[in-house]
């Protein structure tokens, strides 16, 4: 994704080459996971033999797998011997606490890939080639998968966002998180201010995984659930604050203002809307990670998009939101804009 | 497939990220290609509007795509307008001599990719899950798209290749091609000495492509044929030089010795094999293109591998050569390894 591999390199086809064959780092570092190699190289001893045996594989395919993942920086090799690199200690070893094994399961899911062979299609038509509304369709599964996966990314966050969403606000008060998914950050919420109620919104089906998150955090009777579209569900309200994060990106500008007036009605006078999104700066080129999100949304959904920081603020204001502002979140590639009503 | 992405990094989830995602350059580089995005943006204008006009796609679609191969380097973007990056001018633009758009065809083939989707199972069997031998099954259709397409990549490598296969011999003299696909090498050697007499073996449809371009080079009245495998065929001679590129690493190292030991027996006292590899560190996980080879072996053959130098030399060794020595070849990350009958 470094646009600096291609510039500070003398001119030769690597990089087309790259390209052409990144699919195999996927590959490599899904079957890794799927073969539990990371585990396997935590507990040690490092070599071949050893590592082919406990993940019941042969010393051929593990040598070359991980030859591969070293190349890749996910593994570290001496002397024939693999360990973990920082990296895959920290983010691959499922016995670390900040592990992200799980996300893989979402980002392989064969039917969030599926759309990318056929990306000729999607450009020609300018939508996703997935059946109805793509990933944005009414009680599609992949989103139970993602609240039950995705939750580790959500770690660096939750917290910055709840801080920001908050604003200091102490003693009672109702806060909104639509399309709550996992529930983690209401419930970061719910943590911060142990006053806080908390209204988490989604398919039926994945506020199951969010009351579930919410009763291990210890919140749950400060945590209630209204089941359905946020396009269509009477949030109730008034609230402090509403949470809307992930979710602009699946819609066009229009919907996403629609959304955004709904919001508004629902806040109390001086309540905030919160939204965390991948926001590109305005060239929409840079950095690499949101702004290459934009592909992610045109694979996968009629009309997304990744907004840039002054298309979000437009779409505030035209809601009526006011002071609107932009907040980076350290460690993450996402920015949390917030709009007070 | 730069290491240092992950060590100079500080330490956060996004090379795994990265990883995970990687697929999305490769579906986006291909989408590209097949859309003729950039011969269209050699032409000019590179506004999105003109864009999407000449490849019948959505103005969403060019915008998001066009992005997207900018982040990646293959693009540049000014203004909104879109146009070559230094490697896309040079190796993406169909009119561009030095264009590699058709080695997409070749590394996008179906057949080719469908083992990635399984390689935790070949990780675990430590062979392809294609039928038969993979790759290098008799008559596979494969070998014919590779020579029709492949013959791109050989530019900067053909020249230095036949340079050593000749080591200044000029006069009449003949050379053996192995599995010589699209025929550049041998073509190359009959162009630097007018002499050269060049017989050319591989599966019948794949010595069509090669006649072709034997003829196109104005060296077809010393090119000759010889059909069948390189293992079954009666090799004649005796040769003064024999090539046998891009053929070791579908096999295994008895395979080798064996095939090794019949160029010997075809070539003549003090005549050279000279062969082109992949050729990674000792320690298999450097350079990372070398290196990383390894896996379509993996993925892609029975028994496979990239083979080291000292590898190599063991098998030239076994087989009878003496004065063996590699030749890493500048701008490519191929490397020809010499021996002497």
């Amino acid at each position: 994704m470094n646009p600096q591999m291609a510039t500070e390199s003398p001119l030769t086809p690597g990089l087309v080459f790259e390209m052409l064959q990144a699919h195999q780092r996927t590959s490599a570092l899904k079957a890794a996971i799927e073969l539990d190699i990371f585990r396997v190289i935590g507990e040690g001893p490092g070599d071949v033999a050893s590592i082919a045996r406990k993940c019941a594989s042969s010393e051929r395919g593990i040598r070359i797998l991980c030859d591969f993942l070293t190349i890749n920086g996910v593994l570290e090799k001496e002397n024939g011997s693999y360990r973990h690199s920082p990296t895959s200690a920290v983010f691959l070893d499922p016995n670390s606490p900040a592990s992200l094994a799980s996300i893989a399961t979402f980002l392989s899911n064969p039917v969030m890939l599926e759309p990318y062979g056929r990306l000729a299609d999607i450009v020609r038509t300018g939508r996703t080639v997935l059946p109805g509304e793509g990933s944005v369709s009414p009680d599609n599964p992949v989103w139970v998968q993602f609240a039950e996966t995705m939750a580790p990314m959500m770690g660096p966050v939750a917290g910055p966002l709840a801080a920001l969403a908050l604003q200091g606000q102490t003693g009672p008060m109702r806060v909104l998180d639509i399309a709550a998914g996992h529930g983690l950050f209401g419930i970061e919420v719910a943590k911060q201010n142990p006053q806080a109620r908390v209204t988490g919104q989604d398919w039926a089906a994945v506020l199951g995984v969010a009351m579930k998150n919410a009763q291990k955090a210890g919140v749950q009777d400060r945590y209630e659930l209204l089941p359905g579209s946020a396009f269509d569900v009477d949030f109730g309200g008034p609230y402090d604050a509403v949470l809307l994060t992930n979710f602009l990106h699946h819609f066009d500008r229009p919907t996403n203002v629609g959304l955004l007036k709904k919001v508004h009605a629902a806040l109390k006078p001086g309540g905030r809307a919160a939204t965390l999104e991948f926001v590109p700066d305005e060239g929409r080129v840079s950095p690499p990670q949101p702004a290459g999100f934009a592909l992610t949304m045109l694979a996968s959904t009629p009309s997304g998009d990744a907004y840039t920081l002054s298309e979000l603020t437009a779409m505030y204001k035209e809601a009526g939101f006011r002071e609107i502002s932009g907040h980076p979140i350290p460690m993450s590639p996402q920015t949390v804009v917030l709009g007070k009503a």
